[in-house]
């Protein structure tokens, strides 16, 4: 049984795949299982139809049999213990990766998150430029600490698994920002991650969605 | 064998059982398993030492054996899956459950964390009040969601599970914003967590360690 996921049907980031669908994308590439997609707008992410996928009206969702699931970390989770390949065979290694995943979208992900918002919503307030510095060193103080986790190591913890799938793509949201230059260690990290094969096809996937909504 | 984990000397929530080990005392408690405590301060929690348990320097850690891990997500459904009763037994119900973990400190949490910061880094600056309604807005766009999710459901998801102990433990830091009077079903949601046992026992130690820090 193939499952199906949802994407945006018009991504807000014009094919850059930092869209929480592009995580669930590389999961799926890198178990080589095939998947379905289901296409909603930005309306349709508000009905009723949607939230009872998602109690939050996001995307991905994900639905398997009689099975839904929403929130990429629980839907790769999903995947990775159903297939092979995202998670180590020893106990100890997969509950470090799991910690890993919240990690990425607990620890990681939120000043990320908080500095995009910021320039998206609230770059043309007079108090922007201020709280500029405050956001940047929320953002750098976990990005020292990540670089100095990650040293010489190629993955998060010993071979590549579902935390790094989560790691990289939070990451990859600082791309227009600037700040990855002076994180080298970071930087060469992310290029791995998108040097995967399964990255690539996932990339290429959720672009294609994007050259076909604007008929590009 | 005896898992010990970290928490904070000197908690500067005072006591509210606010601080994220919180969470990881009442998982302990839910599956009735003893559990140590190794206190550190904040000058400690920045030393080699720590970080070698956390790379971001920060409780709780959670070390049993040769395991360590971190992040309370990830601590938490570690026991749960290393003890019966909070996760369902059945597979869906399991995936969903974890989902839902992610969901509290993925989606609910953030916007909660970014009302609180400002609310303790930023309310004597001068954008504070301009900000305010955009931060409660995103707060209460949440809980409108999660509000509408549960309705008259006890748990997030049939029986209580390590779901609840994360969301209910995220929506306890808006207990002095007023704003969960507007969500009743809220309110009495965390009510139903915090009147149970193992809630108790687990707020009751938290307590103790600040009594003691405080000679109270």
């Amino acid at each position: 049984m193939t499952a199906t996921i949802t994407a945006f049907a018009a991504s807000p980031d014009r094919g850059q795949g930092l869209a929480r669908d592009m995580r669930v994308r590389w999961a799926f590439e890198e178990v080589s299982q095939p998947y379905d997609v289901r296409l909603v707008s930005f309306a349709e992410m508000k009905a009723a139809e949607h939230l009872a996928r998602h109690p939050f009206g996001q995307i991905p969702t994900f639905e398997e049999g009689g099975l839904t699931l929403f929130e990429s970390g629980g839907i790769i989770l999903h995947i990775a213990e159903s297939h092979p390949g995202l998670l180590p065979d020893d106990p100890d290694g997969r509950a470090r990766a799991i910690a890993w995943m919240f990690a990425a979208v607990n620890t990681v992900e939120p000043p990320i998150l908080e500095r995009s918002m910021a320039w998206l919503l609230e770059r043309d307030k007079p108090w922007y430029e201020a709280r500029l510095p405050m956001l940047d060193a929320n953002v750098r103080n976990r990005l020292d600490q990540l670089s100095a986790h990650l040293g010489d190591a190629e993955w998060l913890d010993g071979a590549f698994s579902a935390a790094d799938v989560m790691m990289v793509t939070v990451l990859r949201r600082l791309g227009s920002s600037g700040i990855l230059q002076d994180y080298p260690t970071l930087a060469a990290y992310i290029a791995r991650g998108e040097a995967r094969p399964a990255y690539q096809r996932a990339f290429a996937a959720q672009l294609e969605v994007f050259k076909a909504a604007t008929g590009g």
